[in-house]
C-alpha cells in the first residue's frame, strides 16, 4: 500500500508552488481501448500531479476503478486498462503531498448511494468543506477519506431524489472554491467548473464521443479537437445525445488561476483562450521593458523559466544562452545523503555550463520565487563559476500570500516577499539586482481582462471568503472555526 | 494495489467451508510494541483469513491505520508496525474471496464521524446489511465498500448523539446476524458478541491491559491470559477503568457455530468452555462407535481430519498411519497448469505414503464433505496405490444448507449432502462404505449444551431469519428484497 | 537482486541440520509445458531447500534460464515458464545459508565453454573444491561464484577435446566429495551420482521421455513411474535412444547418507530401496525396546518427529497425543521482535496443547537434536502448561561430527552431544530422562546394509578424506590447506 | 531478477544512436559514503545507459557488489550502499539493449582469480572479444555472460603472474578496440583507456583521493576538480602514493569519438580540452553558413538538438523558439497501445507548439538523423500545425557506416543516408529542405585537430580493422569469422 516513501529530491531541491491535480474524462461508447485513452490523457496530465494516478470506467451499469500511489506509467500496465474497459472513463492525477494515508486519498473516489454508483474526480480545493463536512457529520455522516470529493459525493447522495442532475447542481451550488470536476454518474460524463473559473477544464471532440480534460494540451494525443472551455458556473452532461450545458451560477466574477499561465500549465496548452507559451513570451518581453540592466547573456532557471528568458533575450536583444543544466535522471531517490554530499544535491541536480558563465554578466529569468531558498543556492553557483554579475529576474509578481483554490503554498512566513522588502530579497539570495514582473505586467501578458484572473497570492484580494487558519490539507489537524470567523479577506 | 491475483491452489484443491475473519485487539496504555503484539496475534488467527491483514492504533486523540492484501507476515515490516505504535490497536485478518475491490474491502475500517475516529474489525456476517444499507442511502448515506463494518459504522455515527456507548449499542440491537466486534473509540477498546453467540471472542489480561481475540489460541503468543468469553449480546468497553461489562441483549437463545468446532478454530483453542482439540478427539471416538468397521489403518485427510482419526484409532484399537503427505510449499502460486499437469496437482498437493497404503483396508477421516470433488480424488488416489478398500467416515454431519453467518458455502444444489441419498455420495466419491458423525454425535462431543450451538447447516433450523436468495458476499450483485419475503426459514 | 532480507524464524526457532539442495531434470523432446513439469518438481523438492530456485532449458542447441531468491511458487510465473520451454530442462532448490552474492549463487549454473553452452544442478558439497579451484586459477581460471558448480564445468571444459562424455567423466573423476549432478549438454539430459552414492538421485519413466530427481517424491506428481536409482558411481546419458549407463567408478564402497532418512528426505520418498517413512516408524519403535519408560502420552515435536512417535507409541502400547501445534503461517517475516515478543515467539512457532499436557507424563519424540536450544524451550513450555515428567526420545543418534557431504553443521562446539555427556544433556534440556536411538538401531530400521550408509555425523568415521578446519559455505573464508594435512579423520 | 519487460517508448520513438556505458570510480580511503559518491557520479553520468547500474567497492581486502536493471536512482538505496562503503569504489551504468539475460550483463564484473579479487567497469567494444574467447576456451576458459569484461578478466588472470600491473597492461594490449576502463585489483584503483581513446576518461581530484569518469559532469557533483585527461593508451594508477602514469602504447592514432560531441555527452563536460556546449553552438553557426534559408523562427528537435539550434539561431539572426514540447512522464511504459493510439504516440512524447508553428517557415535543427523515421513523422506534425516551409537543418553529417567501438548502430540498410541520395532523404522526411553539417565542419566545431577524431560512421574509415559481419551485442549469434577475413575497411 505504501512501500518505502522515497525522497523526492525535485521537491527538496525545488522552490515552486505546486498543483493538485489534472482530471480527463472520455465518453465514447463501443470505442476499444477507452482506458489507454484516459491513460493517455493522464500521462500528458502528469506535470500537474506525480503522487497517485486513478482511473474509474462505467460499463454495464458498473463502475470499476484502480487508483496507486505513483506515475500513471508506474500504475497502470495492459492487464489493468483492460479490466477498465468500458464506456465512459474518467481519470486523475494527484500531487505529492504529506499524509497519513496516502492511498485512501487518491482518485477517482468511487461510492455507492442510492442513485446507484458514482465516480468523481476533483480538481481543486473547497474552502467550506470542512463547514460541509460538520453538517454532514450532524446527520450521521462518516467520512473515509480527506478529500473533497467525498463531502461532494455525500451531496449529492443527499439531494439524490430530485435526479441525478438537480442533485449534481444542488451540491455544487452548496460547495465554495475551486472546482474542476468529473464525474460519472448514471451513464453519463459530466465536468462542472466553479463558479469563478479558478480552475481550468475544456471540452473536446471524438469520432465518435466527447473528451473532458483539465488542459488542451491532453487532447491530441488522444486524436480529439478542441471544441471551447467549460464556463465559470457551467456543468456539461454528456451522453449520446452529445453536450447539454447548463449554466448553474452566474453570479460570480470570474477569476482563473493566473498561476496556471506562471508556471502550472503546459507551454502548449490554451486556456480560457490565451496560449500559455505566448503569455509567458510576453511575460518575459515584458519583465525586459521593465527591468532591463546590461548584460551578456540571458539564462533560465531550467526549465520553467526558459520560456520566458527567451522572451526577454528576444525583446532585450541580449543572447539567450544556457548557463544551468538540469539531470533527467534524479527523480525520486531512496537514499538519505551524507552532510557533505547533501550540500553538492543541488550540483547534481543542476549543473554550471561554466564556458557560458564565466566572466559573464548574466540575466537570470525564474518564473517565481516562493521561499527563495533555492534561488540562493544557484546565484551562489554562478558566482563560483566565475559570474560576474547576476541579475535576477522573475516572471510573475512576488508570491504574498496562501492559495485556498488548490495550491500547495507554504505558510506566509515563508514567502521570502511575504516577510522582506525588495532589496532584503536580493541580499539574501545574493543577486546584483532583482525585477519581478508586476501584476499588471502579468495581466497584460496573459491578455485576459485583469478583473477575469485571480491573483490572490500576489495581491491577497480573494474572490470569495476564505478560512483563517489552518493546514488545508492535513485531514487530521484541521481546524474547525465558526461560520463568522473564518476569513481573513473579503473579496472585491 | 492489486497486482496479479495469484491462483491458490490451496482453494482450488479444497473443499472446505471457509471461514470469514479473525479480530484481535489490544488495550495497554504505555506499552511500547502494541502494534507488535496485535502482528502476532494476526499470525496466531491466521488460519481464520488469508485474504488481507491489517491494523490501526489509537494514539492521542488520532488513529492510524495500515491494510494490504495478504498474509501478515507479508503485510507488515518494522517500518510500518512502528508507525502503528500507540496505547489501543486493533487488528483483523480477512478470508480470500472474490470481488473487484480487495483493498477496499480489507478491515479494520476507519472512518471519521461527529464524535471523532473509530476503528472496526468484525467477523461475521450480517442478514439484514443490505436492508439497512438501503435505508441509510435513503437518506443520503454513500458507501465505498461493500462490508458490513461499513453499514455499522453508519449506524453509530447516526447515534452519536447519545454518547459513544449508547450509540454503539443502538447499532448492534439494529443489525441482526453473526457479529464479533473490535472497535476502537474514543480512548477505549470495545467488543461486542452478536445476541445469539454465534462467532466467538474471548478476553485475555495483560500485566498492563487487555486482549480481545476471535480465539484463545492467540492469548498466549502475546503472554496474556484467558479470563472469560464475551457473552452471547454482551459488550465489553475496555478502558484504564478495567472492563465494563452490559449485556445489550439477552433475548436470544445461544448458537455458537459448530464449524467453529469441526474445521475453523485451531485445535489449541477453548471456545465457551470447550477444547476443540478434545471435541475433536471425543467426535473421532463417536464415530468409531456409531461406524465401525474392520480395517487395516486409521488414516486422515491432513491436516483437518488429524485429529479425529486419531480419536476413531484409539476407540476403535486400529492402529493410526499417515497415509496422504501434504505440500507445505504449494500455497498461492502464480502458473496457469497445463491439462496434464492440472490432473496432476491433487498428487502435488497430497502425495500417497503407498507403504501404509498398498494392500490395505482403510478408514480414512475427513473432518467434514462440501462439495465432494476433493474426496473422490482421495480415494482414487489410495486406490491406485494398492488400498485394498477406503471406508471414508466424517466427524461432522453432512452439509446440506447455506450458511448466512460468515461461512462462505456454496449454494444448496453444490452440497453434496444436499442433492444426495448417503449411498448415492459413497458410490460417487467411490468409496466402500460412508458415515457421517451425527448431530447427535456432534453436539455430545461438543459438550456444550445441544440447544446452544448452530446447527444450521445440517439441519436447516436457523437461529434468526436468514435471506431467501442471493450471493452474500458480492457486492454488485446484491438482490435486495422486501422485509417479507426475504426468509426462508424460521429459528425455533 | 536482493531486497529486505528477511528473518526466517522458522530457522531462528529450528534446531535441525539443513540440507543443500534438490535437482530435477526431464528429458521429453516435443512435450509442451516441459518448464511447468520441472516446476512442479520443485515444489515437490522444495524441503530440500528454500533459499533459491531456478530452472534452465535447451532447445535448438540453446540454454535459456531463470533462477532467483526465494520459493519456486514466488520465482516462477506463467510468463517466464513459457520462455523456458524446449526439449530438455533441470532445476534445482537451494537452502537458505548466509552469504554476500545471494543470487550470483543460485543454480542452475550455465555456461559457455568450447564445446557450447552447458548447465548444471548439484546437490552436495565437494571436500575438494578449494584445491581444484586452486590449480584452475594457476592456470588463470576466475570464478565468479563459490558455488562447486562452476569448479565442475571449468573441469569439463578443460576436457572438452575429449568429447562431452569424456570430458564429463574426467572431471566427475577428478572431484571428491557428495554430489548428485544434473546436467544439460549438447542434446543430452546427464545424471552424475558420486562413487559412494552420498546424495540421492533417482530415474524415472514418463510416457515420452525420462526424469532425473533427488527422491522419489517428485517423480509422481509428473506423472512418471520410479524406475531405479542411479548408482553410486554412475553416470546416465539421457538421449532419444534412451538411458546410457556408465559406471565411472566402483571402487568406494557405498555410504548414503543417513540424515536422508532421519529427516532430510520426504516420508513418501524411497531411497535405494527403503522407505523413508517405514525407516521412521521403525526407529520409533526401536527407540521404545530400547528406552522404555512408564507415560501417560507419546507426543512428537512437530513436524519432524510425528513419524518417530507413530512408531513409539504402536510399541509401547501408550496413546500418540498432539501435543504441540505448529503455526504454519509464521514463515518468514520483515519485523524485529522486541525482547519481551523475542521470548514469546517460541510460543507463535510451537503452541501447547494443555488439554494433552497437564498433570500428564510425556514421551516427546524429535528426530534429532543439533545445539539442543530449542529442546530446552520446548521441555520449559510443556512443563509451564502442567506436565508432570518429559521425557526426550531422539529417533537418531547425537550428532557429534560435523559433516562435509553437503548439510550445514554447525562447528563441533556447538553440538550439544559433542561436548556433554548423555546426562549433561538431559540437565541442560531440563528433561526427566533422554534416550538416543543408537547407531545400530538406526542401521537397522533404515534396513540398508549399515556399511552402506554414511553415519560419520554420528561417529566421525567419514568416507574419504575431509578438509581439517574451515567454514565450507563462506567462500570468503574458505582456509586453504595442503594436500597432505587437510584431513581429520580416515574412513573405514 | 527480470520481471516484465516494459516497453520504452523513448526508444520506440527515438531515432538516435545510443552509447553503450559509462564508468566512475573513486579512490579515497578512510572517507564516509564513499559508495554515495559513487551512486552520485552514475546519476551525472545516468545519460550514457539506462538499462543497469552497479557499484563495487573495496574493503580490507575484499570486494562486494550489487546491481540491477535499472536506473541508478531506482536500483540503490541507503540499506545497499551502506554495505557497499570501503575505500575504493567503482560503478558502471549500462544501455538498454536486448538479450536473454539482462542482469548478468549488468557490472561492474567481479571475479575471483589467482591473485585475488578483481572488479571492472567497461565503456566501450572490443572487436576482437570473439577471437579472444575462442582461444581462451581452446583452453579450457568458461563464459557466464557475453561481456567484454569477462574477456578482459580472463587475460588479467592468465598473466596474474607477472603481477597486478603487468597484468593488466598484458590484457589490455592483447584486446582491440575502444575501451575506457575503472578497476579495483588489489588495494589500488586502476584506469585504462585505449590506445585510441576512442572513449573518454578523466582524472578528477578530491581532498582525499581520486576520481576516475567518464565525463568531466560527474566530477562536480562529488567535489572534485578536473585534473586532467586520461590519454590514449595510458594506465593510471591510484593509491596512496597518488597517481601514477604509464604509456602503454603510443603507435596509435588519436581517435576520440566525435559523436560524443554531436550527441552522447552532457552539455556541461569537457572532453581532451573541448567543451561540448561550446562544439554544438559552433556547429550550429557553422551549418548556418553552410545551409542559410530564409525561414521565421528556428527550432530543434528536443532536448538534443537545442544547443545547435541556439547557435545556428544566433548566427542567423532569425530568431529561436520552442516548437516541440517533449513530455517528460512518458519514460518506461507498461502496456501495448492500440493501433490507433500508437499513431497517436508520438504526440504523447512530442507536442506541437501550435502558435510558434503556425503559419511560420521553420528552420528544424536535429543533431543527428538515423533511421529518419522520426523525422518524417516531426515534419508531418508540423504541417499539420500549419508550418508553412520546414527545413530540415542537422548538426551532424550523415550517418553512413555501422560503428564497432560501443555505439548501438543499426545495420547499415537502415541507415537512411547509407541508402539513399541527400534529394531521396528530403523527400522521405517530407521537408522543404535538408542539410547536413560537413565532416570539416564538424571537425571545425570540435576544435580537436581531425586527424584525433573518430569519424568512422560518416566516412568509413576506422582506426582500426573490424569485423565484417555480425551482431556485435547479441552472444547468441555472433558469428566467429577467421583472423584474415574479419575486416571490411582499412583505417588510413
Amino acid at each position: 500500500m505504501e512501500g518505502v516513501i522515497p525522497m523526492l529530491y525535485e521537491d527538496i531541491l525545488s522552490d515552486k508552488l505546486n498543483e493538485e491535480c489534472g482530471v480527463f474524462g472520455v465518453y465514447s461508447p463501443g470505442v476499444e481501448n477507452i482506458a489507454q485513452m484516459v491513460y493517455f490523457g493522464l500521462i500528458a496530465l502528469q506535470h500537474r500531479g506525480q503522487e497517485s494516478a486513478g482511473i474509474a470506467s462505467y460499463t454495464e451499469g458498473k463502475i470499476q476503478y484502480y487508483k496507486e500511489m505513483g506515475l500513471a506509467r508506474d500504475v497502470f500496465n495492459d492487464r489493468i486498462l483492460k479490466r477498465l474497459e468500458g464506456d465512459i472513463s474518467i481519470g486523475h492525477v494527484r500531487y505529492s503531498t504529506t499524509g497519513e494515508s496516502y492511498l485512501t486519498n487518491a482518485q477517482p473516489l468511487v461510492v455507492k448511494y442510492k442513485g446507484g454508483s458514482i465516480a468523481l474526480a476533483h480538481n481543486g480545493n473547497l474552502v467550506n468543506a470542512d463547514k460541509i463536512r460538520n453538517e454532514l457529520e450532524d446527520n450521521g455522516s462518516i467520512f473515509q477519506t480527506s478529500i473533497d470529493s467525498e463531502v461532494i459525493a455525500n451531496l449529492i447522495a443527499r439531494y439524490y431524489k430530485y435526479g441525478y442532475k438537480e442533485a449534481i447542481i444542488k451540491a455544487v451550488k452548496e460547495i465554495r472554491g475551486a472546482f474542476a470536476l468529473t464525474i460519472i454518474c448514471e451513464d453519463k460524463l459530466i465536468g462542472v467548473r466553479d463558479p469563478n473559473g479558478l480552475r481550468p477544464l475544456c471540452i473536446g471532440k471524438l469520432d465518435n464521443g466527447y473528451i473532458l480534460a483539465s488542459e488542451s494540451c491532453a487532447l491530441n494525443v488522444v486524436g480529439a479537437e478542441f471544441v471551447r472551455d467549460v464556463a465559470p458556473g457551467e456543468i456539461v452532461i454528456i451522453d449520446d445525445n452529445g453536450v447539454e450545458s447548463t449554466i448553474y451560477d452566474d453570479s460570480k466574477k470570474k477569476a482563473l488561476c493566473s498561476f496556471e499561465f506562471v508556471y502550472f500549465s503546459r507551454p502548449d496548452s490554451v486556456l480560457d483562450g490565451k496560449s500559455v507559451y505566448e503569455s509567458r513570451i510576453e511575460a518575459g518581453k515584458i519583465l525586459a521593458k521593465s527591468y532591463p540592466v546590461e548584460a551578456d547573456v540571458v539564462m533560465a532557471v531550467p526549465d520553467s523559466g526558459t520560456v520566458a528568458a527567451i522572451g526577454y533575450a528576444e525583446e532585450s536583444g541580449i543572447p539567450f544562452r544556457q548557463g544551468l543544466i538540469k539531470n533527467k535522471y534524479l527523480g525520486r531517490t531512496f537514499i538519505e545523503p551524507s552532510q557533505k554530499l547533501r550540500e553538492l544535491m543541488v550540483k547534481l541536480k543542476l549543473s554550471v555550463l561554466k564556458e557560458n558563465v564565466d566572466g559573464k554578466r548574466i540575466i537570470l529569468i525564474d518564473d517565481s520565487i516562493v521561499r527563495g531558498t533555492t534561488s540562493k543556492r544557484i546565484v551562489d553557483m554562478l558566482k563560483q563559476a566565475g559570474a560576474k554579475e547576476v541579475h535576477i529576474r522573475v516572471s510573475s509578481p512576488p508570491v504574498k500570500y496562501s492559495c485556498y483554490f488548490g495550491i500547495d503554498t507554504p505558510t506566509r512566513d515563508q514567502l521570502i516577499a511575504s516577510v522582506n522588502s525588495l532589496e532584503d530579497i536580493r541580499k539574501s539570495i545574493g543577486a546584483d539586482s532583482i525585477g519581478y514582473l508586476g501584476v499588471d505586467g502579468l495581466i497584460k501578458s496573459i491578455e485576459i481582462k485583469g478583473c477575469d484572473l485571480c491573483t490572490a497570492c500576489f495581491e491577497g484580494e480573494y474572490p470569495m471568503k476564505v478560512p483563517k487558519t489552518g493546514n488545508k490539507y492535513l485531514f487530521d489537524k484541521v481546524e474547525i472555526t465558526s461560520d463568522d470567523g473564518d476569513e481573513v479577506a473579503i473579496c472585491k
